[in-house]
């Protein structure tokens, strides 16, 4: 409740004091460092300053159409030096989940999902069928028609898929319904997501939606906000939770991973440069009129009409970030004040 | 109670009774008069007897995927004798639906569905797009791609889509978002339908979730359980709902839409043949050792692993029907005894 506002604006010194307590960052991807294919505005110099501070950098993200090394061609096509290793995604995630679980060899996995998830089920030794292939598939309905499925299938993962159609639903469908014990994993739920830089598009939690209501089941969920992903983080760097902090801009994902595994969380908004200037002038005005900024920033996201901010102001939103900023650049900004 | 039963099996007495209470039948369709193309034995039999009992008999189907004039066409092909006046289809409904809400007629409709929704709203003259055609197109989640919407649509219809596609998800995504005051109308949300005799398929629940996923909105639900399709029966038919009995084969959507519009409910079950062999045998025990048949029938169904049955069983079931039997065959045999 800093600054008068029920979650406090990122200043100067809460930055400073930020950074100062945490040894690590986990960044979101989509909407944090880009959207679609385009790099937000200031991040490699956010991320230059962060590592000359010795910071540990993460990138944690739900979307699961990349696998790490995918992810880490994307990371050099935007001029962002990322090793696979600095790397988390959902798609990984998925296949990590199998081998905890010591999943059985001779069994397969069925997906709904594009090629990250193919690629990390490969690499991790596994068997899959379906995946962008069935998207070309068609069925019709037709009298007597009867929609054979293989009953090695051990496991169904669905994820973010373009190629989605009826074919793999039902697909999906009776794998989990008929395969006995076979797994129903969700990379992620995320409704929405920046597939391209222009607008928002439906996210796995749409694909996950449509076969959950199918099986009349829920899938178990091994990206953000489950801290599934964590333990693996942890095992791979010597790092403690409470020295990390979560950067992301969705509050029932990101926001809510970091505190579900005990991070620090720093939320991000749209990166509008609209924004950027309210922001601005509401730092200006914070040091001399505390009182006046919280009706100020309130006023600007009425008028603004910002989702993430209308969903923090929100009175029925549970989930309070300690921070709040517009983008990562801010942190570039505020440190050198 | 009756019978030692939580919900009583239709037995000669209990079918006397019925049909001496009630002026008219409404019958869903799949699972009951047919499944995907295939009529269910006894069908034309008992519709007749009931007919020559001068009961009205009414269809009631949460398939969207036919208008009324398509499925009157299916009744025939079919051998039953069927017009279009008794059938009440949640396509129908849908286009109704925007009829009584006075829908601007400059506005248009996007349809995820199939034919039967695209054929009625035109019969109700609206104007539509989307529909099976948008089923063939594809997106590229490419840099800089910016998927355009029809900003002159002002509902969305949602019903069972076997052309179901990430290209539709978008479209109705977008309109439901971003154009103001657009509607967002469900024709049911069936997780499931006997599209095929030989299985079941994802029924328009599936479609609903995701769109609704994709948009954070709920749906406002036209077909079953909704009492939206009584209106319009009830204007159509001078009837008491008192004096009705709903037949189906849901207990989420049949059943509830019977109870929340006051009619007695009548649950038909899978009508397989083993099943119709065990409610024999459990008919002839019952007038013998009455305090048997519970624990008789219950026996058989753990055997048979029937799912509507152990719904209905379930300790969270709250939907119970007045009564329940195999097949509505059956009442030919115990309205003969």
């Amino acid at each position: 409740m800093a600054n008068g506002l029920p979650n406090p604006l990122l200043t100067a010194g809460a930055a400073r004091s930020l950074v100062d307590s945490v040894d690590a960052f986990l960044f979101d991807c989509d909407g944090v460092i880009w959207k679609g294919d385009q790099l937000i505005e200031g991040v490699p110099e956010t991320l230059d300053l962060l590592r000359k501070m010795g910071k540990k950098l993460v990138f944690v993200t739900n979307n699961s159409r990349k696998s790490r090394r995918q992810y880490s061609k994307k990371f050099r096509a935007l001029g962002l030096e990322v090793t696979e290793e600095e790397i988390f995604t959902s798609s990984f995630a998925a296949a990590m989940f199998l081998k905890l679980n010591n999943f059985p060899p001779e069994k397969k996995v069925y997906v709904v999902g594009e090629d990250g998830i193919l690629e990390e089920l490969r690499l991790a030794g596994f068997e899959c069928l379906g995946g962008p292939e069935d998207g070309k598939k068609n069925i019709l309905l037709e009298a007597n028609f009867y929609f054979e499925h293989d009953k090695s299938v051990g496991a169904v993962i669905v994820g973010l898929d373009q190629y989605f159609n009826y074919y793999k639903m039902q697909y999906a469908s009776l794998c989990i319904r008929e395969n006995p014990g076979c797994l129903f994993i969700a990379t992620n739920r995320d409704p929405t997501g920046h597939m391209t830089s222009a607008q928002e598009w439906p996210g796995a939690g749409t694909m996950v939606a449509a076969v959950s209501c199918s099986v009349q089941k829920e899938p178990i969920v091994v990206g953000k906000p489950s801290s599934f992903l964590m333990d693996f983080l942890l095992k791979s760097f010597n790092l403690e939770t409470s020295r990390m902090c979560m950067v992301g801009d969705r509050l029932d994902t990101d926001i809510l991973f970091g505190q579900n595994t005990g991070c620090k969380t720093l939320l991000v908004l749209s990166g509008e440069k609209l924004l950027l200037l309210l922001f601005h002038m509401c730092r200006i005005i914070l040091p001399i009129m505390p009182n006046q900024v919280s009706n100020a920033v309130w006023t600007c996201i009425a008028i603004a009409g910002v989702t993430t901010l209308s969903e923090l102001q929100d009175a029925s939103n549970t989930i309070h970030p300690d921070l709040y900023t517009n983008s990562i650049y801010d942190l570039v900004g505020l440190l050198q004040q």
